[in-house]
């Protein structure tokens, strides 16, 4: 292949408008929840299950998953952990397989799954690598923002724009949606954090108190994993293939 | 009301997500439908009836009205004039009615007119004129852009970021997509139609060859007419209203 495009779902919401049968495609949700997923694959957890609602964890209750819920911030009673990607730490998901609770980006991941050729996870924390791989696919890229409840929102696009960045000089296409989140994403780089202060959502985030989880998943490159969809489960994505 | 918001809506396919009940929503579709109906109020048309489809004009062909419509960048054969703004001057359109043809501008329109409290029409020729009268409404206001087959477009919501930009100071509440726009918007303001060089969409207009009407319509201000739907038809806004 030599013309690779990439092009920005903005929410999944639009997915059904992109022909992925032949693209990978990159699910973002990066507060947090795939940044937790990336976290967690990189410290060894064996595989990673998103489901979408609390009730759907029960049924892996029995097969000794540790299981990862929380409601209003709050770790769900009978839960192992919440969503915080501090959870995800080595001493606790290290070859263990977690079922995590997320609404944004389960619904994002399930819609991606049905089409894509393959579906990998992103986020700042992964950044480097999981584009050192997308440069080497022959493959045209979909970078699919999980958004908030199906609306556009400003993390997840600009985490695709670090990729359109990263990607500009190995693909040649690049659609309207690239360049605005290129765009911003060179606003916001020098201080992710302060860019994010003027979001709607940020306003939310703050009163669900999780500031320490915001700036962690706003860190670049302090992982290598790249956690790709197989079946229902996230897996590392083998060395041989990156 | 004391606090108002404003919401950009990046694409009608999105359009489910906003309750508009209460609100005014402005049209977009600045390539080139809204940038014409615009001109062509401002140039004394007594009204603008946007259609989907060619065939949609002919049911008016015996009214005395005028009809607009293209194909592949050409006037169809038998119609009075095509999409340019530079068809919408005054000699041809003073006191007439006109029929115009648009895909993506009169989705949105019909779209928003089914729920929404009121339609007006935006583009740069009456940026400032739009802005002054939302100030002076009690109501919330949808930025609605007709997109590209339902998919974000750059120069669309470069004019959204230019009105909530100029409404920063009368509004209180504004989504994610509203600090995206507004921020592209202020990158590409000096220039719009460089910065819109960068755009795929930019590259198809140029392969129409409409060089001049893409130049037409990124003028800031050149008209004062805010055009309103009335049933399915736009007309001039009631200066009593303004």
């Amino acid at each position: 292949m030599q013309k690779k495009s990439i092009e920005v779902c903005l929410t999944p919401a639009l997915l059904n408008l992109y022909d992925i049968k032949e693209s990978v495609v990159v699910v973002i949700d990066i507060l947090r929840a795939t940044s937790s997923m990336v976290y967690g694959i990189d410290n060894g957890a064996e595989a990673i299950i998103p489901v979408a609602h609390v009730e759907d964890c029960l049924s892996y209750a029995d097969k000794g998953f540790l299981l990862a819920a929380e409601r209003n911030g709050e770790v769900v009673e009978g839960y192992d952990f919440g969503n915080s990607p501090f959870s995800y730490i080595g001493e606790k998901v290290k070859g263990k397989t977690v079922v995590l609770t997320t609404t944004n980006g389960t619904k994002a991941l399930h819609m991606a799954r049905e089409q894509a050729h393959q579906v990998v996870i992103g986020a700042f924390l992964n950044l480097k690598a999981l584009c050192n791989w997308l440069k080497v696919q022959e493959k045209n890229v979909l970078l699919l923002c999980a958004g908030w409840k199906d609306k556009f929102n400003l993390e997840d696009t600009l985490f695709a724009g670090a990729v359109v960045n990263e990607l500009r000089k190995d693909f040649t296409h690049f659609d309207d949606s690239c360049i605005a989140a290129e765009d911003l994403y060179l606003l916001a780089k020098d201080d992710l954090r302060a860019y994010l202060h003027k979001s709607s959502h940020s306003h939310r985030l703050a009163e669900l108190n999780i500031e320490d989880d915001v700036r962690f998943c706003l860190q670049f490159n302090i992982c290598q994993a790249i956690p790709v969809l197989v079946g229902e489960a996230l897996v590392a994505m083998e060395p041989a293939k990156g």
